[in-house]
């Protein structure tokens, strides 16, 4: 952290809003550097020209926090997930660490380490494994002295209590955020309650990331506040959530969807529904706001664009983009120029350019969840034997649906 | 150009697919490099290091061209569309260059320079004039060597003849590629009248880029194909749409579409899509196969993947790419292992999550083009006046259609 | 009611079927003989032809219920809604039972009469006003003896409880329908508090009609349910939907569609749907399932064939109808006759051949009922201030959603 | 034809506007009537009081004609469709007569006579034999004194020939009406060449009916129009076409759409629709303007209503309607109030409430017609083998797609 950057703790206790970077793996998917599927971050070691520039473009658009690319580089997912490279989930996270800082110290912003829920905790396995796993990652964010930490994406608020408690031994600020919409975590535990346990287990910050579209996601941050609240606790909210429209999502987010991951286009997110969002997580009380998979630079710029007011400053990137579509007045057509105004694009309903697609899906909804033996973790790819359950298993759930 | 690399009249008339690249404009502005509306590429010399690493991405994704990033580089451009720093055209190009020859050098690709429409036309200069423009930009290009020349991005045929008299005669093998569908260029002259004329200007290669979605470009370029055989002329074919799904445009293409260019999200092809339209296009028998605005580098590999069989090798991306999804056989739920097969994404038909928005929309459609008062250009933003007169326009097109 | 017929309480009683019928005036609007706005039913004296006719069909369909065409006719909606011919109330309520009975006569259906809100309760006439209108309209039906009586369409509670208390006192069986959904009556008191009313009023049937489409309707009725027999209570229960389409409704149901009421033809359920309805109706425990607006004979006829073998029959006009499509098997063309089977119908999802229209509308939602002086009703016609209030109320609306 | 009804001819003559009735097998079939497969009119003499009824509704919504219900009512029809009572075309043919004199002559209105497609041409029967089925049906239309005859719903312009060389014989006004779009009959035969050689045998009325919507069927009698022009003959146009909208039909029409004819609801044209279509045809030159499949009674009070001026009269049945909504102004609530005007109707896009339904369908296309064995037509209902075979071929068609 250099001398003139304020800590997090700092910010969020002087109310300034503190904008996040977007998903680094959907991102470096389309670029070429990450593998769907297995979807693990050997990148920062064997193409860190194309982190380092993916982490510039977010510190242009106004990212505040630079969070190290160690997404699922804990060593059981490595191993489990087809990585064949030799390297370590330590190599990979002192790269990305490295990577991380270098592009904070050109800017205003923090580095941040980062665990996730394993497919050991689906498994099965005990705290003390789970745990294990959590301090692995920990000891390589220490050494490379990150300024603040993130447990993030957990489906279970068990395994992300365990998480912050392995954290908060590092003295370091701990936010903590989960995977989970208004209905609550895969074993039905709400937001108030899941927000609640968390901070109880030494979370400062506490919300919720990716699975679901903005808007959906601030709405369970507020349940969240609502439940903190509740319990006469205190504490700082967080949201980093996609940048797809999932209205029809269940429980368990954008995974069930069909479309996912790779025909999750007509649900991106226009810039200008980024500005609704920065502006509802605002008002609900949010001030660390960020994304999550499917946000690129231009997003993340419209969420700073959109909270300028309040942050007393636009992003560097905004040097090369009019607000609310202003620089289209030098196009060369004049129906063009016409849509240089606000009223135009926040009122746009855009089409999808397929008529022979419907607007909603119908998703998946097996309702297994940790400790169901559809979930425990192989190394192996899927058997043809595991394929045809998996067929029978969707049939039945259309008949029924 | 590396010894080993061919040259591309020695590729297309062996045969071989050329794969070219994607738009930088749009895929640079989502990045925080370009700014829409003056759209101009002054990035090249402000931020190298963002149009190395996009150029980079391409070749991973199986692009045979670098096209130096020149879009809309003319002095008459710049000094139009509020580009306030002092950097000259020639800058911008030079920039280019060597960005796109030190990229093509890691790897088995060519360089080309292009030039595109110029305002100076739209204001009705003369032929002296406009053809000045284009030898001012063909002097940098033959000064720093590049392998082709691509004249790119013309609404009127008759500019893109000049353009193309320009260049040959430079000895370097000459593209030509117009903004035009299947109605034919702004004057109404159709595809196949348009490219016997720029055959006989002197182009080796003729075709569409930009305006219109993929299958409606290669069947443009199909028309523009049985023009060609019809006059008994002989000639190579090139094709580089856009990205966007577009069955509601009328003949001035996607920036009459109310989502240009900030909104377009939900018409986003996906991988999928791109594997139709590279099998379409290698079908209707054209060999130089790239993208325009919207392409993103998976989308590239995608078209590399495609054609894998034909190219005899698959693009260096795809180690990060499971072909038709297979990768997803090591994801952690077995219902999206289920995914994990070509069956399944070729034939789903993706939702856009929003279900207040239409799947068509309805163009603006004036009418106007090269000559018309309402076209002639000038440095100055628009003025009160012009908005009114353009309100005025939509109102007067909306009630007679 | 013919010796044969049985009476409403015996069928329920004993668990049987009761099939009603379908709304009249949208039918009859269409077919030429109510005016939309007033929506008063005259016809019964003016055309009765037509009226006879609707019953006609609707009993070949299946109905084991013939509704006197009654609804509106109280005098204060008559006066107040733009009828200028000198018919009473009570003449258009004697010939509509007069039609009913007819019908009813030639084969298996019982004669309802019905009385529904008054615009006297929104404009906060008292109890003693609002309970002698509903005595006229109950006088009438005394005097034609019709087999039972139904209050239906009550937007509030309250005053439904008025209509069955009057009701009650005739002695025949009183069915009671609010025009609510899941989120309970406009002043917000839940299904089940509200059925628990009705019965605790006097109900022996309980339920909801019109306003939502089939599965909010039954979604609602089970909430009913469930408040009646978690109170100790017994009852039955019926459900008369719209067969519209309503996923987008807010609290006050189809009335707030920007499509009401000339515009609901996309919306329209299939033959289809109505076999899902009836099904879930069914297993809901609901045993009077009929329609309201936008039902057709054809709809009817789909319910009754859906509950055939439940009813232990198939009803007269399926002599012109192959259950699942299966008289296409004698279409002229191969391609149809492969139409004729369950499958193919029950999974078609149908396109709208609107590819310029959303899927959803955003209901108007003001938030005002009983008591506002908006809701103050008048004899005149809106006057262009009164116009000027509702279009700032609707910019305001849409400003803050 | 009473004594003040003008006729056919005079009122086309003199540049009056004749409006036409709706199908009645699709209003039929959804009352309960007819059978859909077969679509058979033996109800004129089942059930007289349904088809009498459907006839006074057209009458009060301003159709100037009465078409005798006889579609279909060939005796190879009969025989080859299901039709199990011993009723023959003839008795149905003059039942259908009766019930349309008797209703003509409570207004304004013409009865007509009608022939359409014969399977036994379908099935390559010869000239002859075909023509021997009109004569037949003609002998029933002269006994009774129809005031003029229609030749429609052909697919080969030679069948329809062949009809209107019979019909033409009878000495009566003859009007020929071919079921097609701008691509032509199913043989090719562009709409200006059919209607050449309708005209040349002998028709003074042509135009098309049936399989595609309203403005698809108005372009092709406009290119009707100019090929009758261009060959420098005269005629008179008609058009009736289905109430469903239909873009995404190929040349065989709604047929081939999947969701014919079970699950055409979404497509339904509202009122206001009907108003663009009747403006349109006017403006087209087109003065006999009716309807086909789908029109319910309202929509043809819309046509009547959009050109009232031009008739010099309202429908009867607009006693019942107030135009472009006005009679909203007597609505309850205020925000439906608001809904009494042209320009909310005329904007509105109306909504599905269907989200997870596409927009378009992909219909069948396997583009075998007359004289193909698939299309030989027999008595039996389908069998496996036949079953088998179509959904090869529609497996076949979507592979290719």
């Amino acid at each position: 952290m250099s001398p003139s950057t304020l800590s997090l703790e700092t910010r969020l206790n002087a109310g300034e809003v503190v904008i996040g970077d977007g998903g680094f793996v959907f991102a470096l998917e389309k670029r070429g550097y990450v593998k769907a599927g297995p979807w693990t971050p050997e990148a920062t070691v064997t193409h860190p020209e194309a982190v380092r520039q993916l982490h510039r473009e977010f510190l242009r658009a106004g990212s505040n926090v630079m969070q190290a690319f160690t997404f699922y580089a804990s060593d059981d997912k490595l191993e489990n997930r087809g990585q064949t490279l030799k390297i370590t989930g330590a190599q990979i996270n002192e790269a990305a660490c490295d990577l991380a800082r270098e592009v904070a110290s050109e800017g205003d912003a923090l580095v941040a380490g980062g665990v996730s829920q394993t497919p050991s905790y689906l498994s099965c396995k005990s705290e003390t494994d789970v745990k294990a796993i959590f301090k692995k990652q920990l000891d390589v964010f220490m050494k490379k002295n990150v300024d603040f930490l993130i447990a993030e994406y957990f489906e279970h608020v068990e395994e992300a209590e365990w998480a912050v408690q392995v954290l908060k031994t590092s003295g370091k600020p701990v936010a903590a955020s989960l995977a989970i919409g208004p209905e609550g975590d895969m074993h039905g535990v709400s937001p108030g309650e899941c927000a609640v346990r968390l901070v109880k287990a030494g979370a400062q910050v506490v919300g919720v990331n990716c699975h679901f579209d903005p808007m959906t996601c601030v709405e369970a941050v507020k349940m969240m506040k609502a439940g903190v609240e509740k319990a006469g606790l205190k504490a700082h909210y967080m949201v980093q959530p996609l940048a797809f429209h999932t209205p029809d999502c269940n429980c368990q987010g954008f995974i069930d969807l069909p479309e996912f991951p790779f025909a999750l286009e007509p649900r991106i997110l226009t810039r200008w529904d980024m500005h609704k969002y920065a502006r509802e997580a605002y008002k609900v009380g949010i001030r660390f706001i960020g994304g999550c998979c499917g946000f690129e630079p231009y997003h993340i710029r419209a969420v700073a664009e959109e909270l300028a007011t309040e942050k007393g400053k636009m992003p560097p990137g905004s040097d090369k983009h009019g607000m609310w579509g202003t620089a289209l007045e030098m196009h060369t057509k004049p129906w063009v120029r016409a849509r240089s105004r606000r009223e135009y694009w926040e009122h746009l309903k855009p089409a999808s350019g397929r008529p022979h697609c419907a607007s909603l899906s119908t998703p998946e909804g097996w309702g297994v969840t940790k400790g169901h033996t559809d979930l425990l973790q192989h190394k192996e790819a899927t058997t043809t034997q595991e394929m045809q359950h998996v067929l029978q298993m969707q049939k039945k759930g259309k008949s029924t649906a």
